[in-house]
This record gives C-alpha cells, sequence and structure tokens, in this order.
C-alpha cells in the first residue's frame, strides 16, 4: 500500500507526543507538512523529524497544506478551539480528516462538521485512542459476544489531576486555562463516552436521547496556586469557572444510562472509571474486576477484594483479536498501544475506503456533550441531545467486519 | 447503668438477624416485648429468646408495647411502609425511638416525623449501621482533621444482588416486591447517603440543596425470574417499575456534589461505592485506596493497581478512636461490627441525655431522597431538597464530644 501523504497541524503537547512517540515511527505515513502557530516549536519540530529521516514542509497556516493537492489527509491536534474550523476547511479542500478528541463549543459547530462531511464524503475520524484501549477492546468484544447479557448501565470518566497543566497554561502556551477561567462543563467527555458508546451501539440502533449535569464548587486550582505559586500572576485572585467534579447522567433511547465523571482539579491518581453493567455481568475499571453471574461468583462473600484483577484472567479468553495480533506483532506508539492502534485503524480503514469506525456522527454525539452539559449547569435544567442522524439510527447496519470495527 | 428496657418491633429478616446477632446477646437491653404481624415469627422468635435466657412478652399489635409505661424504647424493623407511623406513635406515647433505614414515601411522612420529634421532645435514632463502618469512620476522623482538605464531591451507593429477595418475595413475606413492581426511586439512599452526610456536615452550616434522579430500564428482575423460576406465579407478565440502577446527583450548599447509585436488581459484589474526594485527598471504597497530595504518590506511574487495598495501611494512624476501642475490646453485633457500634451509640446517648448522633433532621433528610428521585424520575426535572430545620442548619452546633459522635 503506498504511504499516506499527510499534514499534521497542531505542534503543542499532544502534537510533539504523537509526532515522536508514534507518527515518526511509522513506515506507512509520509509526513509532508507540519503546522504551528508558533515558529520556534516548528523548527524544533523539524530538526526532529530530519534526525529521524522526514522532510516535512512548515507553515504557520494550515491552508497551505489544503491547498498541496498532493495530501490526502490532515491530523487535527491543535487547541481545542481550532478543531472544527481546520476539519471543516479540510474536508471542503477534499482531505480526510483525523481529529483529535475535545468537546465541541456550540452544537451549531456539531451540525455544521456533520453537513460538511455528508456535502465532501470526505473520511472523518475522531482520534479517540481509547477506544482501542485493550480493557476497552476486551469488554466490547465480551458485550458483543453476550458475555454481559444485556447493557443496563456504565460509566466512565476523565479523571486526571491537571492543576499543574491548568495553572500553568500561560507557560505551557496551552488552552486549558482560558477554557477552565470562563467555562464551566464536561470539558472532556470523549475518552470516556466514545468506548461506552460503541458497548451500547449509540448511532446504530440506540442513540442518546437526554442529558443531566451536575458541577461542584471550584476549590483545587485555587489551593494549588495558593500553595505552589505556579501560576499565580495569571490566576490569583480571578474566580475558576470549571467545577472540580462536573456528574453528567446520560439516558438513551434503549432505557441504559451513562454516568460521566469529569475530575480534573483534585488530587488523584488516573483513571477512566470504566464499568459496564448487564444483566448477566459487571466490569468495573476502579479495581479491574470482572463478575459474571455465576454461582461460584454470587456465593463467594469474599468479594469485592478477591476479584481486584481479576480481569487479567479473562484476557485469553476475550482480549479483542485486535489485541490479539497486536501483542503477537509488538505494540508501537504511545499510551500503551492505544496511539498505534487508532492511527492502524486510520490509515487502514481510509486506504481500503471503509467506513470510519468513529465516524461524523459518533464524533459529534460525543462532542456535544460539553456544550451540553453547560447549558445544562448553567440552566439546572435537563437538556435533550440532538440526534445528529436525523432519524439514520433506526436504520444503521452495524460496521463491516472487520480487525478495526469498533 | 440500668438495663435499657425496650420493644422490638418486626420480626422479618433484619428483626431476626439483629436479635440473634446483636440484641439477644447484650446484658445492657432488657427485651420485655416483641411483636410481629404473624403469629409463626413471634413463636419462633420467642423459643429462641428463651434458649438465650430473655422472657420477652408478645403481641401481634405494637400499641401493647407502647401502652406498657415500663418500656423506654422501641426499636422498629418492621416492613419499610410501617417505619413511620410506628415511630410517630412511639414518640407520642413517649417512648425512645430506634428507626431501621428505609426511604419515606412522602415528605408529608418526613415532616410529621419531625414536628412530633420537636413536640415530644423523644430521642430519636435511625440505626444505620453503615455510618458506623471502620472504613467509614475511618475517613469521617481523616476528614475531620483536615487530612482530606476542604471536600468537594462525594459518591456512595447502595449495590447489592437483591434479585433473590425481590422476586421470592411472596414467599419470603418481603416488603420489596411491593415496591418493586409498583415504584421508581432511589429506595435505599441511607447506607451510602449519611455517612456522606456526616462526611459533610449536612443540617450543621450545610445542607442538600436539589437533587436529580435518573433511572435506566428494568430488565434484571424479569430476566432472572425467566431464568429461575423464582417468583415466576407472581411476576411473570408484570413490569417491574423500579429501574435496575437509579442515578443521582444531589448538591450542597457549600458547592460540594454527591453521586448516589442503587443498583439492586443484576449481577454484582456488593459494594458502597463509598468515594470521598477533597482538595487534599480522596478515599475510593472500590478498590479500598487512599491517595493524598503529596510528591510520592503524584509522581507515581504505576497507580491505580499499586494502591488498591493501601486504606489498610492508614488504618494504625487514622482508625477512629471508636474503633480502636472495639478491636482492642472484641467486636460484637453482626455486619462486622457495625450492628454492635450503632447500638452502643442509641444506650449510650439515650441513657446520658445525649443528642443523637443520627437525629431526625439527618434521618428525614436522608429518607426523603427516595420520594424525591420518585418525583425527580417521573418528571425529569430536578427537585428542591426541604430544609427540615427550618433553617436551624445555619447555626446548629457540632454534636457534643463524645465517641459515639459522628
Amino acid at each position: 500500500m503506498d504511504k499516506l501523504k499527510l499534514g499534521i497541524i497542531g505542534l503543542g503537547r499532544r502534537g510533539t507526543v504523537m509526532i515522536k512517540e508514534c507518527y515518526a515511527e511509522r513506515n506507512d505515513l509520509d509526513i509532508a507538512w507540519i503546522c504551528d502557530n508558533d515558529e520556534d516549536k516548528l523548527e524544533e519540530m523539524q530538526l526532529f523529524m530530519k534526525e529521524k529521516g522526514h522532510c516535512p514542509q512548515t507553515t504557520l497556516d494550515y491552508h497551505d497544506i489544503l491547498n498541496d493537492s498532493q495530501v490526502e489527509a490532515v491530523f487535527i491536534l491543535s487547541s481545542w478551539e481550532s478543531h472544527v474550523p481546520i476539519a471543516i476547511d479540510a474536508m471542503e479542500a477534499g482531505k480526510a480528516v483525523g481529529m483529535e478528541v475535545g468537546g465541541a463549543y456550540s452544537l451549531r459547530d456539531c451540525y455544521r462538521l456533520v453537513e460538511v462531511q455528508q456535502k465532501t464524503n470526505a473520511f472523518f475520524m475522531m482520534l479517540e485512542n481509547v477506544c482501542y484501549g485493550r480493557r476497552e477492546m476486551m469488554v466490547l468484544n465480551m458485550v458483543n459476544q453476550g458475555v454481559m447479557g444485556d447493557i443496563v448501565h456504565c460509566a466512565g470518566g476523565y479523571r486526571h489531576d491537571l492543576r499543574e497543566q491548568v495553572a500553568n497554561g500561560i507557560a505551557l502556551r496551552h488552552y486549558r486555562l482560558r477554557n477552565y477561567l470562563n467555562r464551566n462543563c464536561d470539558n472532556y467527555p470523549t475518552h470516556a463516552l466514545l468506548p461506552i458508546m460503541k458497548v451500547l451501539g449509540i448511532n446504530r440502533k440506540n442513540r442518546m436521547v437526554s442529558l443531566v449535569s451536575v458541577g461542584s464548587c471550584s476549590k483545587g486550582i485555587a489551593e494549588y496556586v495558593n500553595k505552589t505559586g505556579i501560576g499565580k500572576a495569571e490566576i490569583e485572585g480571578k474566580t475558576i469557572a470549571q467545577s472540580d467534579v462536573v456528574t453528567t447522567v446520560i439516558k438513551c433511547a434503549g432505557g441504559e444510562t451513562i454516568t460521566l465523571t469529569l475530575d480534573t482539579s483534585l488530587p488523584r491518581y488516573y483513571s477512566r472509571n470504566f464499568e459496564v453493567h448487564g444483566t448477566k455481568g459487571l466490569y468495573v475499571e476502579e479495581n479491574d474486576c470482572i463478575f459474571l453471574d455465576s454461582e461460584e461468583m454470587n456465593e463467594n462473600k469474599d468479594f469485592p477484594k478477591k476479584l481486584y484483577s481479576n480481569a487479567d484472567d479473562f484476557q485469553e479468553k476475550y482480549d479483542h483479536p485486535l489485541w490479539k495480533k497486536a501483542l503477537e506483532d509488538g505494540l508501537t506508539g504511545g499510551h500503551g498501544g492505544m496511539d498505534g492502534l487508532i492511527t492502524d485503524a486510520f490509515v487502514y480503514c481510509m486506504k481500503n475506503g471503509l467506513e470510519s469506525p468513529i465516524d461524523v456522527y459518533d464524533s459529534v454525539t460525543a462532542m456535544a456533550v460539553t456544550a451540553l452539559s453547560e447549558e445544562s449547569i448553567a440552566t439546572g435544567l435537563p437538556v435533550a441531545i440532538p440526534d445528529f442522524t436525523n432519524g439514520a439510527w433506526l436504520i444503521r447496519k452495524e460496521q463491516p467486519n472487520h480487525i478495526y470495527s469498533l
């Protein structure tokens, strides 16, 4: 297969990690362009790329990439605010789009993404690496095999102590600080939600109907700034709009419920607290346990401690075929293999003219939770979740059956 | 100290367990009466009591107990529906009341409990044993010492596979089945909520302001009946009103949020998924871990697995004094010691004229979540939580400092 001729837009934390740990190491990508607002980042990355044997052109203006007729695809790894405008311009210019994760600022942006993708028929995929996480795929595999029964409830979260990253936002040239100062919402729903949406068949015979979000007080960042002095000049005396913890409960057409938690400004270990609960079984990430409705488990009184980490025991039987293969072949890319796998999926599906595993409908449905949670917190009321498929969810079929299907 | 002259009302599952494992073994209780609707239960229990050296009178009518001027207190362990009417009659009759846990069917019942307690000045305590659980008290102790910082978010749940108990309700003469067939709410909020209320100082300078509840579909019981045949005659063809999972999010006056989960009709291990998250630390029951905001923890990448069960390491330093003493003295009563401790607390506080550790305000605030969650699920809207103290929460002081204080 020919290499995928690619432009990469955004050389911040995520862009840098992805290039260094994943993209620059691959032999199926021809990285033709790199783009960033900051010249120093461009220079630094170009040096690195040359050492790795790549010769990308550099630009401060992503339109230069879109105007290059040789470029087949762009990966958008820039600030949250720029994802949608760039994705729309790229699809209009006939490029395939891999868009990094983030939430939507407005429903209007979601509708625009859908309508431009429909008009251009561009290959569009949200680069939600967690969809290709080992546990997430194993649980999806178990659900698809019926091991968990009918799924009734799921939970997930982005629970990550980002205090340093937020408070130090100016120095890091990072977009979180301005968002935390001025907005209150689940600003990062997709890590938790997209894998759950796959478990529940959202946009394919199921859909998310409504949500309600509740935000806590905001104390973590202020206390951190006060204690460490980091970000003092920019933050002290200002009010942080963002709740330390935002809890969102989603109701689906099939009656399933989803509890989402954003929890990013208090001290804690990293967790996505993924939980899938069906009529025959349960997976809980927090203690990495699988509970099945069997006599042996139901009569054992030593649970839950005895179950800690028992999901490891199910790997041989239920690991997703993609992960079995990846572990045999040797994992590449960052984040424990997820970054490599989602890049594989993008290249494979796009080059073979297959449906996107995380298409524009899935992407905007997950992203919309940010704008909708903002509305719900502001009004104190539940809000309806739009049907971005305009009814097509009732008739859309499963994805074609291949190893990257979700 | 004189023995507490006591009547026990309700000899179902809970009443039987409490008498056999706790009350009959104690030397500070004079069990003068036992009462139940069913003669066979009365006869069976009287036989057991005689073997243990007790000679209670028996009655089918609890008013006989209330009319006995020698009786100081009643413990109410009957069906959910009867808790409030009996408690009100008992307080009106000048008895102290220990009332087992359950939810309120209406706000009116909550107000009546408060007003009768105020009028009679009776000693009233909800027998919420989980408030005296070892971890719950250790975490409360850590919170009170400031180790967790300002608390921002808590979670809790009653996550207990009750399928057999619900489906087999007629044979067991149990009250859950009629409730599950006809109501949809968080029908059992207090195990999770009362310990959290203590952590957050609810009704003493803080209060719960509003909640919203979302209910899942109901599939667990029907599938269980279909698979096992248990309860088939009573349930097959009927609709179970009760959601398998009810998620409730509560907002407090101090800005804290609480996520409550009722999860009782799917296969699972038992959990109350207690979680307390502050600006300096975190406790998570699901993996029994404590995370503190220290350099060592923040820089360790092996979390969360490395933290599983690490709360054990904090016991020597932070176990609640009551638990340290109880472990030295030897635990009595059921449920890992909690039942004995809450009975100790009742007897000690009542006999010494101390405030109830779980007084009528705390009790109705927690119980009201049942009626309010029913309303929220029915309407799809958030609801306000009444201030049952009528403003007194702003000026009420901490409980007097003794070993049973919560």
